[in-house]
């Protein structure tokens, strides 16, 4: 009752950054669904580190080897099961943080949680590691999403306070953020994002922004009630991406600035279905689709591992120490949470709709 | 798979606006514990309607009748149940929205999910009348959490563009917001949102706001990683809470604007205690709580129920029709939703914790 | 997480046998049902005490109150919860077991777990007056899954050594037992199982029986594999029904007395239709239904309330006591348990089917 | 929601016969808890295949490599996993069976379940290999019971007609029967059931059998009422296992004899403590643990695979075809499924119990 998710599609999500393995089980696909495996490294790859400046110098090779669920690359209906193996650890980086726990990583709370007994090294199972295989996961169940014509898209819409184009909720259109190392609408505003984190990276600091994500094709009538509504279960497992702390829906928070009459969406008919004018509510009224997009935002924190000095404690000694974080990190986690967030709304949204 | 929610400590949520009663069922108490009813009807009694010009003028008698789990006034381990007999209901207000839906409600889409079955009236089991049942178990929850020394408080952050003072992560001090028919820390600054609200009421408008809860006393340690942290579980029962549209977590999306070296929490001592000198992580990394305050923010959009004439449809006909909304309605739900986030956080936490 | 059971559809159970009521939420149920309320009364009150000498002479009005999921008679798709008031109860007969529990009850189990707090009087929340309550809701799904075409029959297969007819596996036929006070195919060998709960009544002792329960029109292909197959959660289901000490399906603990070769189901075609020559799987193979008759049978073991004089022990002084049970109890229960195992079939089945 | 179960210790089951691998992930260890490995294989190697004529000849490395949830041999609290690599496979034994069902096997119900794309060889993920896992993740949780005081024992009770040893259900006493190849108490009956397998095997035909299993060392007062009882657990739990049939608990069906006061199990105090004289319960009332050892037997089928002819369908031409079953298969499993009903169990209680 952790690292598993789902009502219909189940994932059991299991790894350290430094154990032997990471990876992922996912119960209850359709069968009979050909899974292209191209596009499952595709959005893997996107998350990857080492690519630039802007992350981790660290290589993943990030190779998903299937162990079962899978016949001639169609789903069978058992349980699909993946593992990625461990490789490029450099678990004496950590050393030093056994009795030092890093400010604002999962190191303290993880340590009184599990009697000291948690893997420390490289974040153990809290690192942003094991979302390479959510990414995995994501991408199968967004093939089949994209089989009923539903499409999902995420963009970083601020870092900082450098914004990108603002959207539309009512007509998405291609942002094509999938095919970008940067994924944003406007590639001018990108560039000044990645300014913005060159120069955290250059103070040994880090900085965080916001990702929007939109889903479109999605009929209206999907979702439960009161606690299992698609927000809900969007909002449970996005809280599932290291350093997410917060999440909104349509203009949420936004919303609290309006009145009634200006948030309300109105309801139009268009090409004889019924639509809305605007679309304040995100595709969601009382946890349920109405058949407009889905939009959601989701901040992430500024990367909590930074070179500058910290004030730490001893665990053992209970005193305060200077911490100095070793080992290889990323100024700014927002461009590869990206393609995590497009995987758990899909993993997300296949357990709605199923 | 929908009004149900809880791992150890489980709910299940049953009513609609207009029928015969509402109630809940909570599965899971420990035995043993004295209930103080007047306290549960008094976190009820905050949530009421009717007791001035900001709220519906509907009067809800709201007594919870109990019917089971208790033995003297004291758990005995059984499911304890509930029900509210519902009265004062005028479905004839209803009757032009069964076919015209209302704007950024959920009729819409309950129409589609149900086929044209979903009971209407008064919004059904949409209604925001269904957290009353959430009060009162959420008050039953919160008892036994004070046992353990665990306090819950929430007030209005801000209504509209008007804020509430800004509260220390570190020392939350007592708000006494439970004591206040609108519940702000600054009064004067409640005079302020009370003449938002008179002003959008004045309008037949409406208007929503920010809800801001502290939790202090829970100790480091609870909560288990990925999908099944405290802030997973609450964001996920959080939006149980009709009209929710976001949550947020310690800084929440205003982390975005900060450097890690600003939005770290630097460890300190404290008594011999590892605490921290800033709580910008709002008492939670990696899903676990840290020892400090848990501290977040719920975005609850304006009402949308107004009393302005709006653009809707004939779901029978598909055509256009303007809606004139009758009935009783808040030009403002935030105040009556404050104990609401309360007792959800209670419920959720006792699950947390058990 | 005790109560409560079901994927897709859910159930909350909740009651004591003497608490102000008793009840049941359906959580799941699709909209658009018209449910008849006589058969429910029907079904309920084949469960009823108080018919003749074979039961407890206590009268149970038991008439169910339904507060809400339905609109004009038909499912709306929010929680259908139901609500039994108690009445007639005699608490005091109970006073001399809160010290001293009755052997093979729950008495001494539930007093550990719940330390001393579990509600004693007429068995609380472990009597089998909470099987109404199921009954309720196993009428419901009945209903749903007769419009699908599938039928749930069960007959007393045997009280004591005496056995009903034996059944055809494969061709189930009408057993009309829903229609019997004493629901056996032969009617004569019924005569013979009374007299053998007559002569225990007599000696101030009880009987025990088995149930069978037979499933026709459920199609091939439903239930998951390993852990979320038919026999599992019927098995999980029916274990819920206090007495139940086993389960066997098909063939169940019979087919080790054969080879495999006696024991395997053949294959054949039927009216083009792939069928088995015989159904010694009782329709499941792998968790999965393959198209035959379901087939079960749940053994029920003699009531525990016996008048004759039992050895107990006083909780408080842990002596050994002599116990005399008061009150008015069943000599047999296996007939008024056989809607009771219908009822969980249908709650699991339609569970399933969903 | 099919190869997950569990509440608070959860697995993960993943795999199909010849998929390139099988394993297991639990979810929800207690941290801090030193693993044996090597009494982890001799479990395992209790239900390894190839050991002499009883069973298959097909050779299982059945190596377990465990990949995460562990730092030097002791639990971290993060999902331990673990992946089985398939070798030794010879799929073209089952080209026949992709057109023709295997009867009494899962062969046609997951066929029409998944439209056909199941995975035929060697039985998919409904073989017993996927018990292998099981082993893997029982004998893990058997440690941390053992650390409570807590044994599970199991032993063949019969192979078609012959029965070992009565057990007396109050005084378990030790069984060795982990130590031997053929797992019964009485060695004589031991080597009558194996010559009725061997008889079985001569004829190409196979026999079942019934397993005995005993756990001693559980406190009064685990489980919980009506769903969620120890009874409804185990039971859901071990009809996960391939073959199983029929699961009862104490007297089980052999109650249905007994007269109640024959069959109660009175109380009396031994060493100040509460126990009762018999122990015809099994050590559960009410699904919750009375502090008597419990005691279930389960039903094991014969085989389904037999070398004898044996009438089948074509699913494409849908024509009555003869069937030859090629491959290695075991004339009985029942021995080889003792360790896993043992390994099913303390999955089972440590979940109950955590």
């Amino acid at each position: 009752m952790s690292s598993m998710t789902g009502n219909k599609i189940k994932i059991s999500v299991f790894g350290q950054s430094h154990s032997k393995g990471i990876g992922i089980v996912i119960d209850g696909l359709p069968a009979g669904k050909k899974i292209d495996i191209e596009k499952v490294l595709k959005l893997m790859d996107r998350r990857a580190p080492g690519k630039n400046s802007l992350s981790t110098q660290r290589k993943e090779s990030d190779t998903p080897e299937i162990l079962s669920g899978l016949v001639n690359g169609v789903t069978c209906g058992a349980p699909l099961s993946m593992v990625i193996y461990n490789e490029n650890q450099h678990s004496a980086d950590y050393n030093n943080i056994i009795d030092m726990p890093r400010p604002s990583h999962a190191d303290f709370s993880a340590n009184v949680r599990y009697n000291g007994f948690n893997d420390v090294s490289g974040g153990g199972h809290f690192s942003g590691r094991l979302t390479a295989p959510l990414c995995f996961a994501g991408a199968i169940c967004m093939q089949i999403l994209e089989d009923m014509g539903i499409e999902i898209q995420a963009h970083i819409q601020k870092i900082k306070n450098v914004y990108d184009d603002k959207i539309d909720y009512v007509n998405i259109g291609k942002w094509n953020t999938a095919e970008k190392v940067f994924p944003v609408i406007n590639d001018e505003k990108g560039k000044l994002m990645i300014a913005e984190i060159e120069k955290a990276r250059g103070n040994g600091d880090s900085v965080g922004g916001v990702i929007e994500c939109a889903v479109t094709g999605v009929k209206a009538g999907y979702g439960d009630p009161m606690f299992n509504g698609v927000e809900n279960q969007l909002a449970k497992n996005i809280f599932g991406i290291p350093a997410v702390k917060g999440i909104e829906f349509g203009n949420g928070f936004d919303a609290t600035d309006l009145y009634g009459s200006e948030n309300n969406d109105d309801f139009c008919i268009v090409d004889g279905e019924i639509k809305t004018t605007t679309n304040n509510s995100g595709g969601i009224n009382g946890g349920i689709t109405n058949g407009m997009p889905i939009v959601f935002r989701t901040a992430i924190k500024p990367t909590p591992s930074i070179f500058k000095e910290q004030n730490s404690v001893s665990l053992k000694s209970k005193t305060e120490e200077k911490l100095q974080i070793k080992g290889r990190h990323d100024p700014c986690i927002v461009q590869r949470a990206v393609p995590v967030v497009e995987a758990v709304t899909a993993i997300t949204l296949l357990d709605v709709l199923s």
